[in-house]
Formats: structure tokens, C-alpha cells, sequence
């Protein structure tokens, strides 16, 4: 069995990792690490884990948290896994990284990234950067093994708007500049942490944009998409919140070199991902009945291709679990990945409707 | 492994065992039968089926649905099942019906049933309700067997109630006549028949109170509490509608027939149901943590004991997912005992959160 | 023109009366006060006033905060208008608290309340509590007049339950002992505060009850239906969340002292109220269509009459908007009274569907 | 006083100009036309006009249907105004109607849009679409006159798009080809009817596009920013729908032909609207707080101005009431200045927060 640690073990990240790995047949829980609620079972603050998981919270400088684990978790915010990490590697865990610390590859782009957000630009472990792997299994399933150690996992939307348009900018459909991510997310991509714009009368029939001058995201989708489209490709990105409680939708627009039908580029897309893992394509005919309520609680993506062939514009709607796909889910995916298991051990479930 | 048809299989009782018997592991779907949507895969109706289950779905009296199978769920509405239900038995399968239709034993028993809420009092097939059993397994366990071929799944606000007044009314702490029932439904309760009422604009902020005249499942409700009593016990029902999707809270109160501590109830409740079934027990001091979504996907029952001291009177809160425990999830823990299986196979998972 | 002042402006209670006496014919926002924000243009905090009204949040012991008004709205927590009470009387404005620090009559009662609470016993403004009135026109009107300078506004949860059994009360029909109150509140009843419970991921999906040790408003509740029913009166109270953002729908129960329809304790209601005011009286037939929409954004409460005759037992639904009725609505509803004024300046508006 | 008449009475659109109407000082509600609900008092099919509008809705061909009013509201889907026009005009009334019927002005015009969206492209009343003025005030205030008979109320869609992007496309900042309209709105925009996809549960957590194939909104939007443009321009332009009852938030980019800053053409902005009117003007810093519950209930566009200068693109979020600015409240607006009141009068009203 592969025993896990989890850091965060009390925010939405580390309940979403919780619940898999509980159902997942080759891994156990070894330890629940947060700097609150240290001492409370974790079923106390979370009481539908009662009876399931009833582990005692511990602090990260208690005893309990020192003992060497198979895989770390960090369920943590930026600037927080670049300080763990080396340690728990020394003590022979690979760490699954949720935050913007290990998405990158040198401390050129990590520094580059953390300007752009107004965080300091220094890396606390630059030196492991190279060691990271970008956490996205459709693009980077080759290098993401068990000799890897380190996997950066990917930012929610990210995730989204990359898988989005990989298959267009893969087969370079699409106009450098041209690109428009307007991306909407369900509240729980906030997180547990308490604020204004969150409270439920606050939020109930709200929706708004934010964070309008730059999203963190940003950097890891112009990242990937350059790499695969072989030339710089740079985003108009829109964060908005709508009120769900789980959910992404992204809304891609970019301009074609050339002009071509929906259909040949639903093809292209159908092909690219094959139809075995955890991407689902459909035609623009059906975009009405595919939402956010389709992959709640699974680790699909489902990607609904369009043409505007009027302006000669690519438009596709991406649609993820932002605590699925979009965080605990892919880190259980680059877990299984990374320990040689099928990629889909542990994730291969039915969501619930409604 | 145990085959399985689901009439009814395009509404939401019908995809709840559907999601659930995919993932058994001694059981699988053999049959999907609907009024509706024949010839069409489920997943193109529920697109979050897609890959998971593509099954057609056939009309009632297509070949396909003749086939015979070892098991039928009847989620269909009242007087449907009491018409297929001879022929299945005849073909082998055992019968597991949603409705009303087999939750009483005796002719006379439907008759006022079916009198009180405005309905034919006549049954189709009288001789058959002798056989049935009420499926609360929690209080028939014993009769709940491979040696039997009927259950009549109980009603989502009827099990709600029942169970959270069982321990009492069986201890016998509970004044004849006392008992109110205030139950509030998310609103798949109502299944997915389109309704002004549940039109999203009118609902969104909306909770109101319907059926003051007497609702279908008060029947139930007094038979059982009076079994359990020995004597006969009548309750004020009030059916409420809150702006959720999934989930019932029913606040049952009840005058104690002699003072007694919420810590002795606790206990008797506790004993009562143990610790391994899918009922957990909680003091009235975490009422504020255990609601709806506290058992959402799940088959618990979340039962909160309070005692109003100053006037002497019982008051529990009683929580389910109406699709589970109050549906679906009852129905599989009904097929689970009569093919002799543990309880829990296939239910005992955590629910999602947030 | 009546000048007013309102203390704890930022707050759901504050933004309320704002409202209100923006579109008065007869008052005008003077001032400003709160803890929070100070020094910025209440449009700022709440963009939805900008161009309404922009005045700037001041401090309470600023000088702006000193200024003599008409009338002083205390939007504050339990506690706070007992301090300020007496200075803003000597400087010749009526006091209308919103918190149960005027809703008592003696030194006695308000100490019985803050025990029961779990609050400081001693009042700091004894002397005043015997000018104070209970804020409920319906049954006050004749002692909410001109002469009088302190108004103790209601609880939200108390005046939808007093309203529902003040005509069964004063007309002897309810065993002592015998009412249950089950109310169910929108979140903005719990304010502008955050907390984990109201964080839209935690609350999009549940309803839980809370407080079941006692609720604050059950005193007053005790209290006024004692005084119409001329005999001591005690409630089971369940104080439930359900996920709107605003409206109380409190379904209340008594035992009949001797069975009764419907349609006489219906008429009887209606003779109660008259159709004049701001009470509504439907028969059990309506309750399906009446809900916390119907009373949003305005001062009405709507009250649903049935009978469970076969327990002989009242059931009145009673629903409120916990911010106009239950709060800003009932506050300046006595201003008018105070000032000698139409009851219903400023506040006959329809609400707005859906 | 205006006598009106409101055709389609128990729609949202109908019960939002009874809502208007009933407060308007100049204006009052004669006759109230629909197809369903004929004979029943208004307020019995929403309650929360009981008291203030009791009116009982009367069939199309009734006798009270005929008699002459000074305004017509035609809250109907397409087809409809077309064939009631020339009547109500003949009769002496002027004809406000909210469909897609006049808000052409040629036959070749309507056409065109009927193609589009796939209806025939035969109007009914070709001779009277010279007559009519598109119901933009903001736009077409000189055209909106007491000489003018005929309006053609805007979409809502189309209005928030086409006041987002006016002032730029007026001052020829935009690239012709790049305009693209990311739209969402709340569920009442899709007006009563019932749907599956409105059906509560099927919603409450649902996010989806839908129409990618065309919106009958483009054709007015294109037409009116290329009117302002003074040469074509096209967009590319997706609906999508939000779990919130009110509200649209329309995103839209376009190209910048030459560089500009945010702060400059914010001030393009705050000119072409001024501070007098309907529409509110603010920063990219401020686009957090400014979200669909800012204009709920009140006739105000809030345009959040932003430029993401790495791609040299304009993004404004431009936000209304759909069921206000983006109908009822537009219609309001349109009469006022079709009679010469001042366009603001009944409708300068706060909406209510939360």
C-alpha cells in the first residue's frame, strides 16, 4: 500500500484527496497535517467522514507529521511546498505539489510567474525546479513516472483552458494573440477561507469578474500552450464567479490561420485525446446539455467543439470539477501515475445526478 | 452476479440505482425500461453516464424488457408496480418497488391508504401484498431475506421519520397523539416532472409549506411508529419544500410520557442502532454541523437527539438524501439482503463535500 | 422632514433602513454611523446605493456622530443601544433598537432574557426599559405613538410567530404548553458576519437546525402570547437555516382546547388582521403558492390557516421578510407610528417577482 | 394618466411592467391580456400582488381586451406584436413590443434576423417597421418621441452587449471582426415556460452554453455598433446560463486598433454617458464588487471599463437586470420618453441588497 500524507489535510484540497484516496484500492491514509484543528478528528470538522475517516489532525512540527510517508500531498498554498518538499524527498516521498510552486521548471519562469502575481520571485528550492513535472497527464503522461519525484499540479483553471485548446494549438490552428479564455468557477475555488464576496446572501444571485489585472493561472496556459503550438502564444484571461459550488466552465475563443469546419476539428480533438481517459468531446449541438453538473465529482473534462465560421473564430467550451480534475483528482491521477498504477485507479467513477 | 431491469430507469429513482449498481460488485444492469426516451441511450438523456453506461433504453412492452432477470426495480409511481409485479415473480425475479404499492400487507391496509390521499382503493394484485415487506431494514431486518420476493421500499419523508422516532416510540417514551412531523425536501424529492413550482426562478428563494391536507406517506409513517409502540400513534405531517436538490431535514417532536435527560435518549438511541449500520447518532450540540449535506450520496441517516426540558417534549432531527436512504440507496440495501449479501455492499462510501 | 441617524449603518439592518427611508416621503438619512469602514461613502461598501445615496460612514464618537436627529436606528448587536440609548433621548431623538435590549419592560424580564442567553443579567439603562414598547403594531398600535421615545423593534424569528398565533391566542383556543415553533430562516438573518456556516460551498446545499439549547427570541414570543391569551404560554422553538438570502417561513402548532374548523379560525384571523394592514390571512388550500417569494422586499406577513383534525391540532404557516418585517421594515413602520404618520408611508411597495 | 394595456400579463415580462406601472405617478394599468390564466384575478397567480393589483386577466378576443388605451405592451415572444400592431395604433395607442417584430426597420432587415434564427422572414406589417425606433434611449433618445407611435424594445442580451461596447465603437477604437460577446444569464430570461434544463435540480449547480449556432440577439447588435462604428462590425457572440433568477453579466472584447490606456477610455466612457442616466461607469479595480446583485431590480447598466494591455485588448463587463434594463424596466423607460416625462420617472428606484 502506498501511504500518504496529506499537508492542508483541512482545507477543500485536502478533503477532496481524502475521500479518494480512501476509496482507492493500492493507498492508505497515513497522516493529516493542517496548522488548524490540530488535535480534532478530522471527521469532527468534516462530519461525513464519520465512521470513515476519523484520523486526529497533527501539526506540521508534531512527531506524527515526521514520519516518512510513500507521497506527500501538499494541499497548501503558493510559497509553502517549496519549503517542505526537500525534506520530504530526503526522506524518500515523492510530493504532489497543488500550487504554483513547482509548475515551473527554472527560477527564471518561477520568478517570471511570481512577479506577474506580486509575490517575491525567489524560489526557496531552486534547485528541484528541474527535477518538477507540469501535472497534466494528457500533455506530459511520458514524463510523469515513478522516476519522477516531483509533479507541479496544474491550477484549476488552467487545466481547463490548456486541455481546452491543446488539440487546436497542438496542430497550430490558431492565430498567435488571438486567444480569449473567459473562465467561470464555482465558489469552492476560493477555498474554505472566509471572505465577503463569499457569504452565502453576498453571493447567492451574484456573479462577477475579478482579479481583472492578472490571474495566477495565466503564466502555466501561455506556458503550455506556446510549447505546443512551437511559438508564443499569449492569453486574454477573465476570471467570474458564479454561484455553484463546484464547477468550472471555460469559454475559449481564438482565431484560425485558416478556415475550417467543426467538424474536422472535432476529429482532430476526438483524436488527440482517444477515448479512454478522462476527456470527453462533443459537437456544439450538444452544448446545452453538457455543464458543470456532468463531471461533478469526477475527473472528466468535457470539451464541447465549436466554429463561429462568420468571423473564422475557434470556440470551445471547457468543463471541469474544479476540485476534481482540477485539484484533488489530477494530483490521485499524477499519484497513480507516478507509482506505475493505471492511470485511472481509484478515479473510474460515476458522478451523481442530480 | 445478479442481473438487474430498472423500470422507470429515466427518472431520478431510476438513474440513482443506476449509478449505484454500476459500481456493485455482485450485481450489474441488464434492462433500462421507460415510458420515455426509448431508443435512446441513458447517457445521451444524463450525458454523466457517457462511458459509464451507454445502455438503450427499451419500451415496456419491447422483447428486451421480457427478458428475464433476477431482480426488477420498480421506480415508477403508485399503481404501476402492482401491475407488473406477478408477471416478474413468474419469470423468477424478485420485485423491489419505489411506490406505495406494496408498503402495506392487507387489502384493507392500501385501501385506506390509497382513500386518504384520493386514490382507487382498489390493489391489482391483492394476494401479493401478504408477501411484501416494508424495506427498513433497520427495523425488519429479520424479514428481509432471500426467502423473500417483495419489498415495498418505503416512502424518502416516511423513512426519515420513522427512523428518527423508532428508538422512542419503541422504548415507549412517546404520548399517543404528540407526534408532529415538520419535514423539509430538497426539491428531487419531486422527481424530475417539470412543475411551475419548481421552475428556477420560483424556487431559487423560495421555501413553502403544500399537501396540508394530508400527505402520502403519513400512513406509513403511524403504522410503523405504532408497531414499534404497541400502540396506536397518529402524527401531524407538514411536507415543506426548500431551494436544495438533494436532501430531507424532518424535525419531529414528541411529548415524553415521563421526563427524561437528551443523555439517557442518546443512549437508548445509540443502542438501538448500533454502530455499523447507516445510522449515526448525534447530541443536540452538533446540530448546527450535521444537515443536508452531511449525507449527501450517501445511504445515512443522521439523527440529532434534543430534549426541550421546560416542556417536556422530545425533539429529533432526522436527516437523509431522499435520492438514497430515501430511494435508491434503501432500494440497494433491500436487494443486498434478500440475495443474502452484506448490508453495505455498494453503499459504503463517503459522500462528496463540499 | 424627520432626520435620522443610524448606528450600525454597514450592517444587513443598517443598508435595510437605508433603503427605506431613501424612498420616504417624510424622513431623510442624516447620518451615518458605524465601527467598520469608516470614512467611506456607504455607495463604496455597497455599490447598489451609488448615486442614492453617498454619504460617509462616520464613527460613533465622532462629531458628525453627535449631531441631534429626529430619530436614531440602532442597528446594533444585543448590548450596544442600552449604552446609547439615553444620550441620544436627552438630545431629543426617539430610539427604535433593533436588538432585545429594549423589548422588555423591567430590570427583571431583561435579566430572565440574558440568562436564558447566556448574557450579562444587569441592564445598563434599567430607568428607561419602562418607557419602551414592543415594536409589534398589530398588537401595540395604541402604545406606539407620538408620546412615546423607545422602541424595542422584534426579533425576526418572534414577530413571524407571534403574528401566527396572536388571533388563536387571544382567542383562548391553545392548551398551555402545548406550541411548537419550527422556523426556518434565510441566511441574511445571521447578518453581514461571516462565519464557516454561511460560506456559500458550506450552505449552497444545506439546511441544518442550531441554537436547540435556546434561542434569544423565544422570551418575547413567551411573553406576548402569555399577554394575549391571558395565561402563561411556553414554545418548543427550532430555529432552522435554509439556503435563500432572505425570508422566515415559521410553521407553528397548538393543540385546539376544543375542536374547531378551519374556516372559523380562518374568519377569525381575518377579523384579527382586518385588510388594511400588513397581514395577509390565506386558507391551508394556498399554501403551495405562498412562500418566502411573495413576501420579499416587502413588510408583509403572509399567514396560512389549517387544521389537523384529526389531532385537533393548529398548524399556521407564518412568512415574513426577516430583513423588512423582521427588521427594517417593522422599524420604520413604528417611525411612522412615533411620528404620528400613516402606517404605511414608505413601505407600501410590492415586491419583486421572481 | 396613461391608460395601459399589457399584452402577455403573466409572463415575467407582463408582471414586470405591472410591478413599473403600479408605482409609475403618471401612468396606471387598464386591462391585463394573456392566453392562459383568462378570468383569474391577477394576484392569484402572484400572490405578492394581492392588495395591489387584483385585475383579472381577460382573453386577446374579449370585449375588455378592445377598449382604446394610451400605451400598449406587447411582453410577447416574436409573431405576435407584428399581428396586434396596426390595430392598437388605430386605435389611437402607442405599441411597445418586446420581441425581435420591431426592432427592424426595413423588411430586408427582418428578414435577414428571421433567417438566422430560423423563422420565416415574411413580416406581417412591413409598412410599419419604417415607424419603428429601436428602444436604446441611450442611443436613440432623439428618436424616442411623442411623434413616435412604434418601439421595438431591445433584447436583453443585446443591450447590455450594445451599451458595453458603444462609447468604444462611437470613438473607432474598435478593430471591425474582433468584438466577441461572452454572455451569461440568470434563469428568468428564459421567461416562464418550463424546461428541463430550468427544472431546479437539473440547475441549481448547472453552468452551460447553449445556441452556439446562432442567438436571435446578434443581428441588433451588430447592426447598432456598426451604426456607431460607422462601418461593419461582426461579433461572435455565446449565450450561457447561470443559477441565478436575475441578472445578465455580458463579457466582450475587442481588439483596440491602437493602443490605449484603461484610464482613457474609461473617460471615453463616463462622457458618453454622463452621470444622469441609467448608466454607471467604473474602473477594472472595482470590477470584484460590481456583479449582477449591484443592479438587481433596477433599471442601471454598471460597465466595468478594463484593457489588458499585453494582447492591446478592451474587455468591458457590462451588467443589467434582464428582466429590468434587459425588458420591463426598458419598456418603462422607452413610454416615459414616447409621453414626455422625464425617462426617469417611476423607475429611479434602489434595488434591494442582499
Amino acid at each position: 500500500m502506498i501511504r500518504a500524507k496529506i499537508i492542508g489535510a483541512s482545507g477543500y484540497g485536502g478533503i477532496g484527496i481524502i475521500e479518494l484516496l480512501h476509496s482507492h484500492p493500492e493507498a492508505e491514509i497515513a497522516t493529516l497535517v493542517a496548522m488548524e484543528s490540530v488535535g480534532m478528528p478530522i471527521s469532527d470538522l468534516y462530519p461525513h467522514l464519520k465512521g470513515f475517516c476519523d484520523k486526529v489532525v497533527v501539526a506540521p512540527d508534531s512527531p506524527e507529521a515526521q514520519a516518512p510517508v510513500d507521497v506527500v500531498f501538499m494541499a497548501t498554498p503558493d510559497k509553502v511546498g517549496m519549503k517542505y518538499a526537500r525534506t520530504e524527498l530526503e526522506r524518500g516521498a515523492k510530493v504532489i505539489d497543488y500550487s504554483g510552486d513547482f509548475r515551473f521548471n527554472t527560477a527564471e519562469a518561477y520568478a517570471e510567474y511570481a512577479r506577474r502575481i506580486g509575490k517575491d520571485p525567489a524560489h526557496d528550492a531552486p534547485d528541484l525546479l528541474v527535477e518538477s513535472v507540469y501535472g497534466a497527464p494528457e500533455l506530459h503522461r511520458a514524463d510523469i513516472t515513478p522516476a519522477r519525484r516531483i509533479v507541479g499540479n496544474p491550477g484549476c483553471f488552467a487545466i481547463s483552458c490548456i486541455l481546452g485548446l491543446a488539440p487546436a494549438a497542438k496542430a497550430g490552428l490558431i492565430r498567435p494573440g488571438s486567444i480569449i479564455c473567459d473562465c467561470k468557477s464555482g465558489i469552492s475555488g476560493a477555498g474554505k477561507k472566509l471572505a465577503a464576496a463569499h457569504h452565502f446572501p453576498n453571493r447567492h444571485e451574484q456573479v462577477n469578474a475579478y482579479k481583472l489585472a492578472g490571474h495566477q493561472h495565466v503564466c502555466e496556459i501561455e506556458r503550455e500552450l506556446s510549447l505546443l503550438a512551437g511559438e508564443e502564444q499569449t492569453v486574454t484571461f477573465t476570471a467570474q464567479v458564479v454561484p455553484i459550488s463546484r464547477g468550472i466552465i471555460s469559454t475559449l475563443y481564438a482565431d484560425l490561420v485558416i478556415p475550417m469546419e467543426e467538424q474536422a476539428i472535432h476529429g482532430l480533438y476526438q483524436d488527440f485525446y482517444g477515448t479512454d481517459g478522462f476527456v470527453r468531446v462533443f459537437p456544439s449541438a450538444s452544448a446545452a446539455s453538457i455543464g458543470t453538473m456532468q463531471v461533478r465529482g469526477t475527473n472528466y473534462t468535457d470539451i464541447v467543439v465549436s466554429v463561429d465560421a462568420r468571423n473564422n473564430r475557434l470556440r470551445i467550451v471547457s468543463i471541469i470539477d474544479n476540485l476534481m480534475k482540477g485539484q484533488a483528482g489530477s494530483a490521485l491521477q499524477n499519484m497513480n501515475l507516478l507509482f506505475g498504477l493505471p492511470e485511472k485507479t481509484g478515479l473510474d467513477h460515476i458522478g451523481i445526478y442530480p
